[in-house]
């Protein structure tokens, strides 16, 4: 099958063997998959970000649950926020049949442990005409929801997940630094439950745009106008909640720095890299910063749930769709952030 | 009087005036006065903390209620867990009289604004014979506490506050690094709280064993056992809550690196310093890190009590006691682990 393939830390598009399910596990066609940042991070910072990880299980007793950790030198399918119809089952498969159109957390397991879909060896992503998925975790997508938004379930589960954590509440404010898919699925996960004021801060005007389309109060370009400053013109009393969703060194010295005190920081942006902080600025503020990743299972259902009954319209979130071959050019477009927010890889149908 | 003076980041012994009260103020004699860690690290880092306040400062709307900063080219007299004995009234004071033993928080207020005691030009703190005090935070020293131990009720405070914002309960557990003062006062609220297990490092012996006596169920030395290898061994199920009380560069990223998932990190070491942090640590463990300075005046208050009614015998801590000429020297000696935790600044009764 046709698929962009990342090998010793570059992407390139290639044949390579189509994908086999086994027991319990379903074949699927890729109908969309959104491309994350995460992925763009990894292919500059993977190396730095692998060998923290591999150093840190080092001290650990090993875990056969955890999971497992790809070889660099050997073909990734990267991909994680998928949406596709199944084609094929494999054995023991009793609640799923061809034509079905589900979605799934991002995860396979099989009789050699865990694989984190789109970070594995073994199982290719969503930027590939198949996909293997384990019957177990895949939801069927609700009659009536495009693929192209069914796709949107994995990242709305990442900012609903961190609004969660956050422990935000009514009666809080929030500011997010960083309008990206990340912060944009924050701001509306938010929205959704009646948070606000929400300030959002992007230095483009395209990203703001859908920052508020997406339900923020306020937009502000921090080179015009620091984002606390706003949040102190309009409100500046509420206990605040900093969501920090850009996730390159120095934002959270930044989040640091503007906090009031007694203010949370969530850091849902992924920072690869080392930091640098001031822990007096935490100090004498009495800051809190909670990192999170991830999401449950329950967010994951939740998520596609708010989008499947509308409560959440992630549509304005789709600026671009490519194929398998468009993927590469997709993440240097991805860079220019005026141009792109999310961009959808939809195989093409042969 | 006789003080040791702080000016230009340099500790000298010199005569000074006399302080005078003023109104709802009272003169004391300081009969005790505990010496601070906080306080070596300022005559190291207190130029750079400096900087990094004012710029804050600059950036936010002026308060004329935040405590007002010291000028570091003119004298300071430091001490800030003090015990004294009112020896003259300011006027309009009514509670207060002669031979009244009191502490208080260690804050000064007047017409000219909000003045921490032991951090002011204008108020000389406990490494001095005389300080004055404001009525409305003097607390009575009750009968039978020796005044010796009445001085330890500010950096227990600091302990009970770092505790009660841990929101550590009883079914966690706990690690703390650093066995210094802050480290024991930690270690004393948390057993008095019915905590544990509670597992304290640090290099020192002596310091390890100052933890056993006030409370820790496992002492380490870190370079023979990770503190995290002797949590798993007795526990490594309950909920963690790390207490990173060293407060040098590093640490917030050990605490990070040896935590599990879902930890909790309470930072109430004060690192005056720019430190280094991989995010990625926090990321991947969903780690919150929470920042805490000073306690509430109810903390402070039920720390006195603690100290009066027995629930909390930190007697063990104090290990030596010089008078006012000896404050530079003792200085000096808390560098070493070995010799002393906590030295007492008894000025000599003239």
């Amino acid at each position: 099958m046709r698929a962009a393939v990342m090998r010793d830390w570059q992407l390139r598009v290639d044949e390579i063997p189509d994908p086999e399910p086994g027991p319990g596990q379903v074949l699927t066609r890729v109908l969309a998959c959104g491309i994350c940042g995460s992925d763009l991070h990894l292919l500059v910072h993977g190396e730095e970000s692998r060998k923290l990880t591999e150093e840190l299980r080092a001290g650990e007793a090993p875990d056969p649950t955890a999971p497992q950790m790809f070889e660099p030198s050997r073909d990734v399918v990267m991909g994680h926020e998928f949406c596709c119809e199944v084609i094929g089952v494999g054995p023991g498969v009793e609640g799923l049949r061809e034509g079905d159109v589900v979605t799934s957390m991002p995860v396979a397991f099989d009789a050699t442990g865990v694989h984190p879909l789109g970070f594995s060896n073994g199982y290719p992503g969503g930027y590939a005409e198949l996909m293997v998925l384990n019957e177990m975790l895949a939801m069927k997508i609700p009659a009536g929801l495009p693929a192209e938004v069914a796709a949107f379930t994995e990242p709305l589960a990442v900012g609903a997940h961190a609004v969660a954590k956050s422990r935000i509440a009514q009666g809080d404010a929030a500011i997010v630094l960083g309008c990206g898919p990340v912060g944009l699925a924050c701001i509306a996960e938010m929205r959704m439950r009646g948070i606000g004021p929400i300030v959002a801060a992007d230095f483009s005007p395209k990203r703001r745009q859908l920052a508020e389309v997406l339900g923020a109060d306020v937009v502000v370009d921090p080179r015009e106008q620091p984002a606390i400053d706003a949040w102190r013109r309009i409100d500046g009393s509420k206990p605040l909640v900093i969501f920090e969703a850009v996730g390159v060194p120095g934002m959270i010295e930044q989040a640091m720095r503007m906090a009031p005190k007694d203010a949370r920081i969530l850091v849902v942006g992924v920072c690869m890299q080392e930091d640098r902080i001031h822990p007096m600025l935490g100090i004498g503020r009495e800051l809190s910063i909670q990192f999170v990743l991830g999401y449950t299972p329950e967010e994951f259902a939740g998520s596609l749930e708010a989008l499947a009954d509308g409560r959440i319209d992630l549509r304005p979130w789709h600026t671009g769709t490519v194929d398998i071959d468009g993927v590469p050019q997709a993440f240097a477009d991805l860079g220019n952030p005026e141009t792109h927010a999310k961009i959808l890889v939809v195989p093409r149908t042969s």
